[in-house]
């Protein structure tokens, strides 16, 4: 089994569901977390591929990009879909996710800057537009699921992504848990952190926002 | 061979690549092109996977979102790197792409809404420093290339979406081709370009800015 390094912050973010792959699959990786704003970050700034994290070390190959990172050892681990049409479907959906992740930026930005106008306008003009219609997308997916997860008839990558999501934001306070429309995301993120492995790494892992 | 029909605006936008890929691995496919605000917009609309274009059928199977696409045909035809690390890298290149997706939005806007205090604004605050930092991650993975790709000794469809992106952003007065900082994604683009497969597509496809 290669040697696996897994840099970023010291968030959950754009690496957490990489961290619920390893402990999936079983396989040791060493979670490296670097505080940001620190001179050991500015020091590995410009020695990352993208001068970004994450990044995944494989015996010291590296890959940048979340979504390349997840999708990589995915395939490995076998949580990328059975069929390459369910690949694609994993992708789309997370696809689909990173097409939300600027509105989400631009709402997290502006509850950072706390100006209460700013939060309100963003959050009515920009976010929840977005937040809606990516809901109905997934609600529609799940709507059609058999299995209960996203693609075919187990957990993949993509479910790790959604369910995630959902927990930052209900974190955020732009995710009513009471809603009528998001009960489906509800039970899809009960069902794919009440697998045990998934269980037992939320329960140890440290507490973020994102 | 499936029957694979390519659903998309009548522009190049996120559907070129494809449209690419196909006549590269020369297999044929339906071109579907749809106008925007008419009624066979509206009609198909609701009936698409993720209520947006592009998507493609393969035999009446359909998949949603342009990167998914890319990689699904790519994988299919062999365009989509020789290892799983190649695959990696190719994936975190088009996921960087996307990353630049928004900025490239805003610009595209405000030069639609025509409002010069306005595109000033968005290119020297958003659109700029997204738009140098993306082409200093692509010059770095460029010159490190023995081959010109981007990703391993062959064309790939990560080359596709940059090279079609140098072409948007020339297109959009937003790439200085004379630039010396720009040579290598020029060179890069003739390359690709210069494909024959690619270089006959291009030259009958129709003409549009983005």
């Amino acid at each position: 089994m290669p040697q696996y390094k897994l840099y970023y912050f010291n968030l959950r973010g754009w690496a957490e569901p990489a961290r619920q792959l390893f402990k999936l699959a079983h396989v040791e990786f060493e979670d490296v977390r670097i505080e940001n704003g620190t001179p050991e970050w500015e020091d590995l700034k410009p020695k990352t591929p993208f001068g970004q994290l994450p990044f995944l070390s494989v015996d010291g190959f590296e890959i940048p990009q979340s979504a390349a990172i997840l999708r990589y050892l995915g395939k490995k681990f076998g949580f990328a879909g059975k069929t390459p049409e369910e690949e694609a479907w994993v992708d789309a959906i997370v696809d689909q996710f990173k097409d939300f992740v600027s509105p989400l930026r631009q709402i997290i930005m502006a509850q950072r800057g706390g100006n209460s106008d700013e939060i309100q306008r963003v959050q009515k003009e920009v976010f929840e537009p977005a937040r809606d219609g990516f809901i109905k997308i997934l609600n529609g997916i799940l709507e059609k699921s058999k299995s209960g997860f996203l693609v075919g008839d187990g957990v993949t990558w993509a479910d790790l992504v959604i369910a995630d999501i959902v927990t930052t934001m209900e974190k955020l306070s732009v995710f009513d848990v009471e809603l009528g429309e998001n009960q489906k995301l509800i039970a899809h993120r009960e069902k794919v952190n009440s697998i045990p492995e998934i269980k037992e790494h939320n329960e140890k892992r440290p507490d973020a926002v994102v």
